[in-house]
């Protein structure tokens, strides 16, 4: 290569040698950029052309003529007959932004949601809403998913209804009538990504910002980040044994979510009298229920509780319900079910804001569901659950010395334990490096004056050949943390 | 069966006999419950002992007991030592809520979202958006997911990292360093249900109700949808061949959208003098830009358009990405790229708001992409698309005889073309009877009076040997529906 005698060749020419693990086209659209950008080539001054360029450099003109179209095309030169021009870029600019105020442009909401800890790879014992994923029939899902891909082939890959699959959401509409006592049509099924994308859709379609939700105290966090994520006021209403009860002094809301078969953390079941009372308080006050269904399945006695959806008729409830307890949680399927005045209105929002997917693993469950295996694989598991919640009962009973007291224990994937006098939330942190993560009963609380301390205790993936040694670990950290 | 002689046990002897499907206890259940409810069982009132009503119904005692307890759980019954008493329920309640007014309880922002069409199964033809998903190598697919499934087992079934898996976000980093020019770390990846949650995140993130965010006029209306929801105003910025082009007029933005590497839908690149512009104006009113880079992979002149986050140090860029244009839709797999300064005040939000999942897919994934499967892929469909654009242009030339012109032309999965005069909305929904499902232009503007009219004709998964037919039938189709 000829070294140019004048200094803006010299330059280029360096540049090229110096760059020798790109092509020759690349060397010089990087070259004359950065000239650019520096202001080394000045502003509306014009190149040598192309052949003048080419002979120069000893390189062919077509690559000078790419390097030169790129540069034009993402508006560093501007080029016509006369040849190429360097386009005036801003006079001044920053070259680092490293000085923007990243805390002043946080959303201030972010403050107030609740902290949630890292979930474990693999999960740590006690750590709660994680199902037995270890008897989960993973040989034969593989084989329903590989035939629905096989079988279907390229057709599932494209978008499909936003809705979700038909077929799933037929087979959810006939599971909830046998096993839940809900008769919908698959029309009011919307399948979203687990429970949470349900709670956001209850967000969109029925509130607006500044409105109030209720929720219940202690509670799910989840549906807590959603709707401060959405800008909605939380008020906490005190869940006791018969579950939520309505507050008139209470902001009326326009929202109130509740688990009413299995409240999370407490395991207590709405009444009979309250369910009617909160439905007849929605009514009157142009409210929604938000009913998250997450556990029912898994009741231990007797049969599992009715929704509250079926109590009324057209009852102003949206049911949210989820495959992440009953099969596994990275499946991410869950489903609502709408009330039947909503399924028209909500079709535009809808379309609008879910884009469905996951097509393939959703026909996959909808053949696990019709060919009987979820209803097998339910009943498995309410047996297994059944067993060791009992062994972590007696567990307790044996190894947990400290004054506590049980609750939600009629089903479910977890027990709850009130401890008085402890610092919960510290207790949980020092019981990770002992691979335990149980949760801390005071962090469902909004209001932490009205906390109960005490830990959350998933059993649902934890052998209960485990228990006890676990519980004696927790003991002695508990005896370590009392309070004062 | 005894007919028992007083009116109680009559009513339920009854009905125990009419129900001789259900088990006795479920009968038993279901009667007293709707007794109950029905007030024929009077509040506070006692009910005869289980020994007796076992007698009398001639039942066994056990299944008395069952449903007696099943009711007290769900609140219908109290039972103490002294037996079963009937539960106040709510004097007055409505059975039958459809009085309520559910079009004064859906969000009144739900009218500001952009009407949405259904998606179509199988896709019709020009649908834009949807790549050429019978040249996915599905059989290489299938055997990655069923690898990892076999492999992994249930350990990919638990919850995992809401950031994603980190396997795939290491990959995607290693890919956007060599075809993107972008230096990121796998940290600053999130892996998000395609790009859509990523805009919802940026919301979430970044702004607050009532804050404005530019978009771009014409522009995406998955983005419009996400901000509108979200409770922000939007503004649209005119777009010329040299992209979005801010207007100081304008009420200051908290969140900028915009598609600089191929504009959706008009197809001009920001140019570097406007990039530059917009990266200044954004770290001076503390705005962040969330650039939407859907289709940069396509481009058939030159080189991929460089991403705007690499332009200075520290951008305050969002960057988005996704899987749905370059594999295919149904996969649901997008990401982001925080800017360093987001990564570690973001966290605590990821964690609350986001939940992982798809984990198996997540990691057939980033075996795809490691194993070099991906390059491939993307290589081929760009000289598939690059054929497949430069017919559909000839096609154009050749059928489309209405005064007309085309956008978009340097690269992506679609075209766009302007035709004055023509009441595009119908026309799409006319073409729909003809199996085509081209957009309507005049619909990705939010103000009207700026509006141009004509189609977006995607041709990602239109078959070439399609398009004489089908630009003819749309040629007929403007012939008889000309305004005026």
């Amino acid at each position: 290569m000829n070294i140019p005698d004048d200094p803006f060749f010299t330059m280029l020419a360096r540049s090229l040698r110096s760059r020798d693990g790109e092509t020759l086209q690349r060397s010089l659209y990087v070259t004359l950029k950065e000239a650019i950008m520096q202001g080394q080539l000045q502003a509306q001054s014009w190149l040598p052309g192309s052949r003048v360029m080419a002979q120069r450099l000893s390189i062919s003109r077509n690559t000078v003529n790419a390097a030169l179209e790129q540069l034009a095309m993402e508006g560093y030169l501007r080029r016509d007959r006369r040849g190429s021009r360097v386009t005036a870029l801003p006079q001044s600019y920053s070259r680092d932004c490293s000085t923007v105020n990243v805390s002043a442009s946080l959303s201030p909401r972010l403050q107030a949601l609740p902290p949630v800890l890292p979930r474990d790879t693999p999960p740590l014992l006690f750590a709660p809403g994680t199902p037995a994923i270890n008897y989960f029939p993973l040989p034969l899902w593989r084989r329903l998913l590989d035939n629905v891909l096989r079988e279907e082939g390229s057709s599932v890959l494209g978008y499909g209804d936003s809705a979700g699959e038909w077929p799933l959401r037929v087979a959810i509409a006939r599971h909830l009538a046998l096993s839940r006592g809900i008769n919908c049509d698959a029309r009011q099924i919307v399948i979203t990504e687990g429970a949470l994308e349900g709670v956001n859709l209850c967000t969109q379609l029925l509130s607006v910002p500044g409105q109030t939700a209720w929720v219940e105290e202690p509670g799910y966090f989840g549906a807590k980040s959603a709707f401060i994520s959405a800008g909605l006021k939380l008020e906490g209403v005190p869940v006791d044994e018969e579950g939520m009860k309505i507050n008139r002094d209470l902001p009326a809301p326009t929202l109130i979510f509740t688990s009413p078969s299995h409240q999370y953390p407490t395991g207590s079941v709405l009444s009979a009298a309250r369910r009617l009372a909160l439905l007849e308080y929605a009514r009157q006050n142009g409210a929604w229920i938000v009913e998250d269904d997450y556990d029912s399945e898994f009741r231990f006695s007797g049969e599992p509780i009715p929704a509250m959806r079926g109590m009324v008729d057209n009852a102003p409830v949206v049911y949210l319900g989820t495959f992440s307890k009953t099969l596994f949680p990275s499946l991410r399927i869950g489903f609502m079910v709408l009330p039947p005045a909503l399924v028209e209105s909500a079709q535009p929002a809808i379309r609008a804001l879910l884009r469905g997917g996951h097509r393939a693993e959703q026909r996959a469950l909808a053949r696990f569901i019709e060919e009987g295996h979820y209803a097998r694989h339910l009943a498995a598991m309410r047996r297994l659950y059944r067993k060791r919640q009992a062994q972590l009962h007696e567990a307790l009973e044996q190894e947990l010395t400290v004054e506590h007291s049980v609750m939600a224990g009629e089903g479910g994937l977890h027990l709850t334990v009130a401890i008085e006098g402890i610092d919960d939330v510290e207790l949980v942190r020092q019981a990770r490096q002992h691979q335990l993560a149980p949760s801390a009963l005071s962090t469902f609380y909004l209001n932490p004056q009205h906390a109960l301390s005490g830990l959350v205790l998933g059993y649902g993936n934890t052998s209960a050949s485990q228990f006890a040694t676990a519980i004696r670990a927790l003991q002695r950290l508990i005896a370590q943390h009392r309070c004062g």
